[in-house]
Order: structure tokens, then C-alpha cells, then sequence
């Protein structure tokens, strides 16, 4: 446990003990600092992470005080398994994304993150390289399974995690979706069972609602990820296919699943031959010291279909993804064929060209530092123009941040309004066929702030205020 | 009626009328311009035609003479319309579809057509240029419905041919091949029926298969297209949902629909309400005068999607096709969001860099004139060594041959023999769920006619004089 956790649970501790009651100030910072002999950095951090588990609220000018009303964490949904014979979510998912596309709206609501942090002018030479030697023959080179280079190139970087993967057994896709995609039909029929995260990222209900799938939807909670024995019930009660979800970063959660817990979901999942889809698009995107190991790690079965993409981390216009499929490569390959016939072919020779750079850890490791540090920033201006009810769950990974709107209150409602102001958001319910999430939404981290985000993040606190004030007279 | 359409019709007169009986050694080409005062090309032309068309054969160092039984033009699939409840058809054609690319193989069985005739300086040149000017936002730029300056040069294409296409009805896609799956799933649910073409692009029985639907497969002629009343009794008898199509240089027989015929299969399918799934891939690749119209010059009720490619005709790689899907735009965008987001943002940067040099139409006049030439070059070889029984079908546009052998013959053993010789072709069952097509082959003709095709040419003939040889005791 680091110290800022033992900080933590102290705090927690002392709250339960009734050393601090709901509304009492709390020693400050610098008080912290001189009666524990931590350093300031070490309680900020402890601080910051009882607030975004609600235990705490900071008021500016005052200081920080025990959560009036003592929350349990993120309150699990009223059923641990949900379970829809039909998935029907996409035409309002699109609605959204639509609006993520128009350049005049500040886009907290966008999936990708903010592509100025991506090298473009050594990949633009890579693609200038490629002009100068790319032949008529490329294009066979680069059918399906993809590039040969390439292949070996992801395969290397497995291999420096210790994890065995086989060029052979690669397949270069158009972006980790349609890898994902693709594993999904691999393994599944019409009619199949489907094991998804609630909430768990869209793409994967657009999937399931796109190849007529049935879905449990099992609960998952903002930081130890999905509930294991509801798996293990779900695993129990239905014939269930294959189970997609996201090990590290989790979108839009953020949690990364600790390796105990890896290992244990993979056992269960080996237990009843059930494939496992890893969605793994955001595995560069840890803020700690080591990048946390794939679910696939610990597959012995050869269960797993690992999926991943350069498109969060280095490029996200060449659409590059792959999935390391094992034994089911070839049938991956026969539905690419059927579907979209082949990745582009300068695309791949370009990533070849870029990652013989050898520039492609040095640029992951800034580009890890300036995510974190624009959360920190985005984290740290939220906190000071929402109101104190608005809880804020936080991880040390990736670029989002899933806010928590007092119960009552609508995302989707605030989403429009906030889009009639040209902000977007991204409302919990499209990550969930449920209604568990509606008072949730993901918050993008990774654009640089500027005066335009800090008049955005402002407008969206009034927009959350006038919705708090309009709701109160009702419950009172 | 052109000319030498008059001299062909002029002949097979004369062979019903008994002017000429089975085995007649017909007027040599001198004898039949000095006769007709016709020129030699027109002359050759129409004796070109009586051939594919199994009227006449002609035997090397003697002459051309009535086939022996003059047989009807190409035999009728013995039903009219083919019924399959479930299509599975794909590990047959995945694995032919694998061994094509192989670089020792000669490629008579590929897809593609030869790289080499693509403008290489050019394409790499607008890569380099979009290296110069791609930036940070350009991903955004480029999500479906696709670049807009690409869709809008798409849109004046189709202006050019008095087409009125918006560039708003244009989705950017994979190829054509993405368009095309993506058309069949946004007009059909699964156990849907779909009418396809017997024989067809495999891609479409592919699609059917990977998509759960049902196909009715009718009757479709080397030299008419299909057979309209077979079409209307299955729209009357089948509550059909599409209708997947190629009107011009159809795959894999080489037709291009009458102006007359694309109006009434329109009108056909308007009054059933049934969509039309127009694949046109090869609509540039016309060796006459004017480009083929699409059917959707005819539609006034917005039933076509019409889906066409960059692939066939300047560059493969870059794997940008498209749909003018109409009214089925935006569902379209939505299926695309969903599997592979969006299609490659530098190639379809590189492609708008490319158009605006305006050399696009210089270069499909060349690649034109250069599949004409390849075309009579592998058709003159096979002639010359085949054996007289086996009847090759020949068509006007692009640079597929589609060959007959004598009935009992299996194209698909003959594939797997020349296989054995690093020769690949396409055998007909490859392009029909029936075994109509048995034996018959595709034969692609744009490569550059060598030592290397010359000799795989004798090859294939003697396998396939092999093969008669060892049917002839069988049958005698």
C-alpha cells in the first residue's frame, strides 16, 4: 500500500470511528502535512482521491470538510446482471458522436483524445518515406493477415512484456473496432450470449445490437471493474459465448484491473470455455511505473482474442488496429476478406517506417506525462466550478474522468443543454442499456486547457446548478 | 447494329438457313473481306464473336469451322431462380482467394487487376504532398460521411455521365467491398431473401453468409445479364428485401446491361419496392466509346444504392471505395461507426490530391486501352493453345475471361492440378452456390503477356487435355 493510501484508509478509518462527523472540517493541507510527516504532494494525492470517492468535499476559500452525508462508493445497479434479448442503442449513440465532429464544439464529450499530442511531423515523414518505396506489389504484401514487418513489430512489443504472442497469429485490422468486431463474429451466432461490463464502452452494445446478439450486462464497479461472482452466476445461469471487456483503462470507468483479478477472470472464463474479447485500446495510457500485463497473460487456454490499435496512443487517422487471435486467426482473416478485404496498405508500410524510428517509447512516455497532467489540470478546475454534490471518479490512466451528477438530475438532459452552449459531454447512457448511468456522464481530459475549456467547464457548472435549484422543490 | 454484329448475325443466318453444316470449314479471313468488303478487323472481330460464342471454332494452321454440334449459347442453369436457405460458400473461396497471393503463382485466377498499370509516381506523389499538409485535425475532417472535397469530386464524376448524385447521399468507405456489405445490411434484417445473379461476384453470396441471409439466385446470361422474367417470378413469390447486382462488366461473366434492360430492371424492382444494390466496380473499365451508364441513371424512387470503388481502376491499396446510398445515407454512417469507424484519413487525402491534378481521365483512357490489348493478347494464347472443345467467353470491358470446358469437366480439380504448377484460376463454383458452373473458370487477363503466361497457358491446356483424356473411356 503507497503512503498516500495509508492516508486514505486512516481518514476513512477515523470518519467510521466517528473521529470526524458528516460536515466537520478537516485538518488542511499544510496541517496534514505537519502532524503525519508526509509530504504535501503525498496528502494532496490523499486528499484528491477521497474526494473523488465522495468521503470528502473541498469548498474553495474554506478547505475541506466530510462529505455531509456519508456516500457508499459508486452505487452498484439495482441488478447484477441485466439481461436484454435485444440491444437497441445505436441511433442514439450516433446522435452523440455526431456531435463530437463539429470543430466549434469543445469536445469533453469525444472519444479520442487530443491528436496535437500525437508526433504528426515524424509520422507525416513516415509517410513520405513510404511514397518513395511503396511498389506495385505492396498492396499483395499487405492483404490479410497485414504487413509482415508490422506483425513482427506488435509481436516484439508483447514480447518485451513477456508475453508470448505469434506474428502468425495477428491480423492487422481497420482500428481496434473492427478487430473487436471481427473477434465477435469469430466466436458467436446470431441468437448467442454475451457477456458486456455495465457500464461498459458503446462500441461494444453497437456490436452486439449490429450481429443480433443477446447481452448480460454484469456489474462493474469505477474501481475494482466487474463483479466476479455475478460473472460466475452469469457464466452459471446462460449459455453464454464470449465475454468483451476492458482490462486496463477501462472505458469509460477507468479502472485497471489488478492482476490477481486478471487471473482469476481468465480462470473462470477457461472454466467454462467462454472466449474473452480483451479490449485493450488504451494499455500504453497507464500513469505508473510498469505497463499493467493483458488478461491474456495469464490465458493458458488460448481463450482470449487480445484487440488492440495505435489509434489512442500515436495515430488515429490511419485506422491501425490488430487483434493477436490465436487459434482463431484464420477464421478472423476469412470474415476480413468478406467484409473490408484488407487494411490499407500505405497505412501499414507507414507504421513500419515510424516504429524502425525507434522514437515510438520515447513519444509514449510524453505523451503518458502530458495526459496526466492535463487530468490533473481538468480535475483541479472542475473541482473548483462544480458544485460540491458532483462527485468526480478519477484513475490513473488514460483521459477520462466519469462524473456523477447528485441522483435526480439527467446527464442526457444536461448533455443537450450543454450542447446549445457548444459543449459536448458524453451521457452515461450510452454505455449501458440500463438506467443505472443517467445521472453519470465521461469528461475528456486530454485537450490542453485553455480559457476555452475553463468558460466551458463554467457554463457547464451553471447548466448543473439551474438543474439542481430546478429539481429541489419537487423533492422537498 | 454495328458491322461486324451484322456479319455475325449474317453467319448464324446462314448456319440455320444450312448454308453451313456442322464441320464446314468456313471462308478463311481474306476470302470473307474480299467477299464482304468488310476490313480484316472487322472481319476477325465477328469471327472473334461466333467463337466465344461456341458457333464457330478454329483450329491452328487450318481454319475456322462449324462447331461440331452447334450448341445453344451459354446452357441455362437447369432452374430458372436457385433457393438457399443458408449460404456457406466462404472456406471454399477463402482458400482460393489465399493461394492468389502467392508471388510465385501465376496470378490467371486474382481478383485484381495488375498493379503495374496503375499511376505509382503519381498516387506516391499525393501521399508525399499529403505529408506536407496532413495536421492534427485532419482525422476529424475525414470521419464518415468521408472527406468532402473526395465526396464532392465523386459527385461530379457522376455530373459528368448526367447523373445527379449530392455529394450528402456519399458515404467514404473500405472499397467498394465495405459499401456493399454495408448497403445489404442497412436494407435487410437476417433471414431476409436477397436476389443475386447465378453466376455472381462471390463477394455477394460471401455477404449473404456472413449476414444470415437467404438468397435467391437467378439465372443470369454471359451475354443478356439477367434473365428479367425469372426476376419478376421471384419478386412475385418471395417477399424479397434487395437486390445485389453488377450492371456493367458484370463478375465474372463480363456483360454490360442494355441501356434498355438497366430502365426495366429498375422499373421491375421500383414497383416491388424492392432495393438495389448496384455494384459497379468496374464501370471505368469499358473498352468502348461512351461510359456504361449505372442503373441508377433510371431510378426516380431512390430504391439504388449505388456502390463503386477506386480499386479496379487506379489505385488498390489505398482501400477507398464508396456508396451514393440516398435515402440510406445516414443508416449507412451508423453500420460504418460501428465496425470500422471511418475509412483512412491520409488515403483519402492522397485521393483528393490525386483528382485534383487532373489526370485521372488521361490515365483510365491508357489503363482502357491497355486491358483492350491484354485482353485480345490472353485470348488470342488461349485460342491458340487450348483445346478446340473449350469455349472461352469473351466481353468488351475489363480483363476477365470466362472460359467453358467441355461438360463433365471439373474446373475445380483442373484449379487444384494447375495449383500444383503455380498456376491459380477461378473456378465457377467459387461464384454460385449451385454446380451450374462447374466448369467453368475465370480468367484474368490484365497481366502482361510473357514468357512466363505463355507457358502457363500450355500448361493449363495440357491439364486440361489430361482431363478430356481421362473422361473420354468413361463416357465412350
Amino acid at each position: 500500500m503507497k503512503k498516500y493510501q495509508r492516508l486514505v484508509q486512516q481518514i476513512i478509518d477515523q470518519i467510521a470511528l466517528g473521529v470526524w462527523h458528516p460536515g466537520d472540517r478537516l485538518p488542511s493541507l499544510r496541517e496534514q502535512v505537519a502532524s503525519s510527516g508526509m509530504s504535501l504532494m503525498t496528502v494532496s494525492h490523499a486528499y484528491q482521491m477521497l474526494e473523488s470517492q465522495g468521503v470528502i468535499v473541498a469548498r474553495p476559500q474554506s478547505g475541506y470538510y466530510v462529505a455531509p452525508q456519508p456516500q457508499a462508493r459508486v452505487p452498484q445497479p439495482p441488478e447484477q446482471i441485466r439481461r436484454d434479448e435485444q440491444v437497441d442503442i445505436n441511433t442514439y449513440i450516433f446522435d452523440v458522436l455526431q456531435a463530437s465532429t463539429d470543430a466549434s464544439v469543445v469536445p469533453f464529450g469525444s472519444a479520442f483524445p487530443d491528436p496535437r499530442l500525437f508526433p504528426l511531423a515524424q509520422l507525416n515523414r513516415s509517410l513520405a518515406n513510404v511514397s518513395k518505396y511503396a511498389n506495385a506489389m505492396s498492396v499483395i504484401e499487405n492483404l490479410p493477415p497485414g504487413n509482415e514487418a508490422l506483425r513482427h513489430a506488435i509481436a516484439r512489443r508483447y514480447a518485451q512484456q513477456g508475453v508470448n504472442v505469434s506474428p502468425e497469429e495477428i491480423v492487422i485490422t481497420a482500428g481496434a473496432l473492427e478487430a473487436l468486431n471481427l473477434s465477435l463474429q469469430a466466436v458467436t451466432e446470431p441468437g448467442d450470449w454475451v457477456i458486456v461490463e455495465n457500464p461498459c464502452f458503446y462500441g461494444a452494445l453497437q456490436a452486439l445490437e449490429r450481429l443480433r446478439l443477446k447481452a448480460l450486462s454484469v456489474a462493474t464497479d469505477a474501481e475494482e471493474g466487474i463483479d466476479l461472482d455475478a460473472l460466475a452466476q452469469a457464466l452459471n445461469d446462460y449459455p453464454v459465448k464470449a465475454c468483451w471487456l476492458m482490462t486496463n483503462a477501462q472505458n469509460p470507468l477507468g479502472f485497471t484491473l489488478s492482476p490477481e483479478k486478471k487471473q482469476k477472470l481468465v480462470a473462470l472464463l477457461s472454466q467454462h470455455n467462454v472466449a474473452l474479447i480483451e479490449d485493450d485500446v488504451y494499455s500504453e495510457l497507464y500513469y505508473g511505473r510498469d505497463k499493467p500485463l493483458p488478461a491474456r497473460a495469464w490465458d493458458e487456454q488460448g481463450i482470449t482474442l487480445h484487440c488492440s490499435s495505435f489509434s489512442k496512443c500515436l495515430v488515429a487517422g490511419f485506422r491501425i488496429g490488430w487483434v493477436a487471435a490465436g487459434r482463431h486467426a484464420r477464421r478472423i482473416q476469412q470474415l476480413q476478406l468478406m467484409s473490408t478485404l484488407s487494411t490499407s496498405s500505405p497505412m501499414q508500410m507507414a507504421l513500419v517506417d515510424y516504429l524502425a524510428t525507434r522514437r515510438y517509447d520515447a513519444h509514449l512516455r510524453r505523451l503518458r506525462r502530458q495526459l496526466a497532467e492535463r487530468k490533473q489540470q481538468a480535475w483541479q478546475a472542475l473541482r473548483r466550478h462544480l458544485p460540491a454534490e458532483v462527485r468526480i471518479h478519477r484513475s490513473e490512466s488514460g483521459y477520462f474522468l466519469w462524473i456523477e451528477l447528485p441522483p435526480g438530475l439527467d446527464a442526457g438532459e444536461l448533455g443537450e443543454q450543454a450542447l446549445r452552449h457548444q459543449i459536448s459531454i458524453a451521457p452515461g447512457r450510452m454505455f449501458s442499456t440500463s438506467d443505472t448511468w443517467h445521472n453519470f456522464f465521461r469528461f475528456n481530459t486530454s485537450w490542453a486547457w485553455g480559457e476555452r475549456e475553463e468558460q466551458a467547464a463554467i457554463r457547464l457548472a451553471e447548466l448543473i446548478r439551474q438543474a439542481i435549484s430546478a429539481r429541489t422543490p419537487l423533492s422537498a
